[in-house]
C-alpha cells in the first residue's frame, strides 16, 4: 500500500472518477422497505448496514471513494457505530477508500487517541489493532498545529489521509471562518486563508510520487470564489469538496478545486446520490440501488465534462 | 429538574467545591493490579469502568462534576465506548454532573445528529430515549452559529449544558486563536474573543434562576490573562477550565475565572487526582483511590481559599 495521495490517484485513473460518496444514513428518506420493520436501535443500524452496502453495491465500480458522516450512526449508540464499522470494511472490501467524516480536534494525548482509533493502531498485547481503520478522516484546526500533529504523524506511519476543515459549506462558515485576520508579518487576510497555509505547511513534508500530498483540506461547493483561493494556496493538495448537490453547489463552483492535471478535487454529495430516487417518478422505492447509480453516472459525467 | 446551570449552583453548593475530576484513562498509568490480566479490548474496557468506578467512589461526595474524555475510550472502539456510557450512568446515580468532553461540531443536519445522541432524544417507536446522555457536552465553535444552534435547542428541552471551546489550554491554541481579527464594525481584537462574544449572545436567552447561562465556555488554566478578559466578556456563563495540574495552571492562575459570588468556574483535573498514586512515596498502587480523594480535598481546599 502506497501514500494515500498516490492511493487516491489510482482510484481516481481507475475509476475515471472523483466523486465521494457521502454515506449520511437520514433514516426518515430511506426506502419504506427498510424501516416499516424497526422496533430497536439494533433494528436501526441493520437497516442503515443493509441500505449502506445496497448503495455500496451501486456505485463502487464507478467511483472510488465513499464517506461515512459519523455523527449519523453514533446518534443510535454503540448499535449506530457498530454498523459504522461495518460500513468501512465492506466499503474497503469493495476496493473503496473510506474517509470518516469525523471532524475530531482536540489537544496532545487526546488528540493521539482519537488518531489512534480512527486512522493508526491501538497496541494489545504487543500487536497492533485497527479500531475503525478508515483511509483518511476530516479533522477541525481550531486548536492549532500540536492537536493536528499526531494525526500527521499516523497518517504517515500508516499511509493514511487528512483533510482538515479549512472553509465549511454552511452559511454561518463566514462568522469566524472569513473574519479578517493579520498574521505575524502584518499582512491582512481572511482566517480560513491563515488555515489554509498551515494546511499547506502541515502537507508540504508529505507528497507522494505523483506530486500530492496526504494532507488535504475541506471547502465547501457552496463558496467558490474562495475555492480557488484556496487551490491557490494548497496546489498539491487533495481538496475535499461537499456541499455538491443538496446543498446547492454546482460543476460550475467546483471546477476551481481541480489542477491542470484533472486531479485535486473530491466531490462528495450524499443525498443527492443516497435518496434520488425521491426525485423523480420514474424511480420507486424498490429502485433507490438504481437511482443512485444513475445519479452517480450523470455526477460523474457533469463533473468530468469540466476538467477534461 | 432545572436549568441546568442552576443544577451546577446547587451541587456546587452542596459539595462546596467547584471541582470537575476529568475521567481520562491513560491505561498505561493505571495501577497495575487493574491490567496485568488485559487480553482483548473488553478487558481493557472492563479496567477503565472498574477504575472510573472506584475514582466515582472516592470522589462523588466532594465533587459535583466528572467530565469523561470520549477520545480515550472511543479509541478502544465499542468496548471502550460501551465503558463510555458505564461511566455516564455510574457517575449520575452517584448524584454527579456528568460533562462529556466530546468537542464535536458538524454542520446543521450533522450537527442535529450529534446534539440528538450526546444531550437530546433519540426518537424510536414513538418515544424518546438518550444514548449517551450526559448532562452537557463540549463542542467546537469553527464552523459558526448554525453548527452551534441545534445543540443550544437540545439543551434548552432537555435541561443540559454546553461549553463552547474559546481558549484552549495547549500550547499551539495561539496559532489560530490569538490571531488578530477586525469585526464588522471594524473593532480589532484576538480570535477567541470574538468567540466568547459570540458565546455571550448565544447564552443570554438562557438564564437560570440563579443568573448563571447554561451556555458556556471552555478556557485553559494555563492562559490566566486571557481567562480575566473572557471573564468581562462573558460575566454569567461557566467557564469550565481545564489544565490545572498536570498541565500546570495554578489555583492563582484560575482565581479570574470566579465572579464574586464565588461561582462561575469550574476546574478540571485530570491526570493530578487520577494518578495521584504515582506522586507520593506515601502511597502504593492499591491507595489509588484514597490518593485521588486526599488530591481532590487538597485541590478544593485550595480553590475555595482563593474564592472565599
Amino acid at each position: 500500500m502506497g501514500q494515500f495521495a498516490d492511493n487516491c490517484i489510482e482510484k481516481i485513473r481507475q475509476k475515471k472518477s472523483s466523486v465521494i460518496v457521502g454515506l449520511d444514513p437520514h433514516l426518515l428518506l430511506f426506502p419504506k422497505q427498510l424501516t416499516d420493520r424497526i422496533k430497536s436501535f439494533e433494528d436501526i443500524a441493520d437497516a442503515i448496514l443493509i441500505f449502506n452496502k445496497e448503495i455500496i453495491d451501486a456505485v463502487y465500480d464507478i467511483v472510488p471513494f465513499i464517506k461515512p458522516q459519523i455523527a449519523f450512526y453514533e446518534q443510535f449508540g454503540l448499535h449506530g457505530l457498530k454498523a459504522y464499522i461495518e460500513t468501512i470494511k465492506y466499503g474497503q472490501k469493495k476496493g473503496l477508500l473510506v474517509i470518516g467524516d469525523i471532524k475530531r480536534g482536540d489537544i496532545g494525548s487526546t488528540a493521539q487517541a482519537y488518531s489512534k482509533g480512527h486512522i493508526g493502531k491501538v497496541e494489545l498485547l504487543g500487536k497492533q489493532h485497527d479500531v475503525f481503520g478508515v483511509d483518511a478522516i476530516t479533522i477541525n484546526p481550531y486548536l492549532g498545529s500540536d492537536s493536528i500533529k499526531p494525526f500527521i504523524n499516523d497518517a504517515e506511519n500508516f499511509n493514511r489521509g487528512l483533510f482538515i476543515l479549512v472553509k465549511t459549506s454552511n452559511p454561518s462558515s463566514i462568522e469566524l471562518q472569513d473574519l479578517i485576520v493579520e498574521n505575524k508579518t502584518g499582512e491582512r487576510s481572511k482566517l480560513f486563508i491563515e488555515v489554509a497555509k498551515y494546511v499547506q505547511i502541515w502537507g508540504q513534508d508529505f507528497i507522494g510520487k505523483n506530486g500530492y500530498s496526504s494532507i488535504g483540506a475541506v471547502i465547501g461547493a457552496t463558496y467558490p470564489e474562495e475555492l480557488a483561493e484556496i487551490r491557490e494556496i494548497i496546489p498539491n493538495s487533495f481538496l475535499l469538496i461537499p456541499g455538491y448537490g443538496a446543498q446547492g453547489g454546482s460543476a460550475e463552483d467546483i471546477k476551481y478545486g481541480f489542477n491542470k492535471d484533472g486531479f485535486g478535487a473530491l466531490i462528495n454529495a450524499s443525498r443527492s446520490i443516497l435518496f434520488a430516487y425521491r426525485k423523480s417518478d420514474k424511480y420507486i422505492d424498490k429502485d433507490f440501488q438504481k437511482a443512485a447509480r444513475d445519479e452517480t453516472i450523470r455526477m460523474n459525467d457533469e463533473i468530468n465534462m469540466i476538467i477534461h
